[in-house]
């Protein structure tokens, strides 16, 4: 078994990510910490706003609506496969050599990281006033998406453990 | 009544904001949780610090006493009415699409947000420290403001519930 | 005495702080909380992570191994000794006139803020992680860290008490 044994104990307190960035780097940490709480039995909600909807985001999905949020679209690019890095991206230079060296040690871009998160067990909810405000449906975005949801939700599962924001 | 029925419960834990940064993006998602936790039947607390101190500044506001904070204040011109995006401000241009998206879906920009939190019952406090190093007094914020405090003030709120930080 | 008296009280709940940002501003308030924490009673850890990480590099560690991370080591040119501002950096002029305005006041710089919460009984963690991307060893980071550690121990620390990410 691969999960921490708790018989007899608490079980570990749950994991809330909250991720308003669309920063690579914070994405990958968010990653990072899901799989290592889930590793050791913890449940794991990831919440997904603002920026952070990037992370996301199917490629090639267009915003629906509102004129200003297709133009929005047009300017924030990035999606589920790509992100840029908020230091030292140097126009894509910078996340080639950390994508490189991250592979060399195993550890796992992006998408392939949230898809593994969400197989193990982590929740991913949308934001959804984020979605209308950017055009956008359930359907724009990746399959391992579990839901949309507003931030009642995000404090009802926040309320039960850790906390981190990826702002 | 609007706030949630927790007869026979415990309480909601309450919600403390700590907002480090000034990017607009960053005011907004304190306020949308605020207002959702208020909702909710949570105690809310805004703890305003650093570039954070931006969002509760009145416009004008002039630095006192040592020079290089009036320097400072030169330079950080943004204030409660009006701060830049950290991503996509574009000379304004993006604070201005934002918030017209933002009308369209009934969403408070962020001078309206915090004054309806706090007239549904947030706490809004000033970091004493950020206040000193930036040349600046109570009077010099708006009205909402409950109080200056410390860092410690912070903790034992923060120590009741969930944390979330803008930074 | 120095701490709280919590005769016949719980402790007060401990503080963790996970620093994933590189910015100046963000490492000063992560000290300023520290050293609000220690002196209320609370125990504190410090999880550096990512960018975070130049915090507690010795100035001068060079990165070995991988020629990609000695490339990231080149420009990534922050040390514990001196990192830029995320607002208002200015060349170093922003950094010059707040580290003055600090010391005005009486608040410590960023080195010293670490030393001091270290005597008073902080861990300092770095991530073994990001060591590893970015080609670095134990021996490359200031004495006062304490231990290299995973995303597990940062969890297992964080599920007793507050959290706050500097992100």
């Amino acid at each position: 078994m691969t999960v921490a044994d708790n018989s007899g104990m608490d079980p570990p307190r749950p994991l809330t990510l909250l991720v308003l960035s669309g920063d690579m780097e914070k994405g990958l940490a968010a990653c990072n910490l899901a799989l290592s709480a889930l590793a050791g039995g913890r449940r794991v909600t990831f919440f997904f706003s603002f920026w952070g909807l990037n992370f996301i985001r199917r490629p090639g999905a267009r915003a629906k609506g509102h004129l200003l949020a297709g133009c929005l679209g047009l300017m924030n690019r990035d999606n589920a496969e790509r992100q840029k890095l908020g230091r030292f991206h140097l126009f894509g230079a910078g996340r080639w050599a950390l994508l490189r060296l991250m592979g060399r040690y195993d550890l796992l871009p992006m998408r392939e990281g949230l898809s593994t998160a969400h197989q193990m067990g982590a929740r991913l909810l949308a934001c959804s006033n984020t979605l209308q405000l950017m055009g956008l449906e359930k359907g724009d975005l990746i399959p391992e998406v579990d839901d949309v949801a507003g931030a009642m939700t995000f404090l009802d599962t926040a309320g039960e453990g850790i906390v981190v924001t990826l702002s």
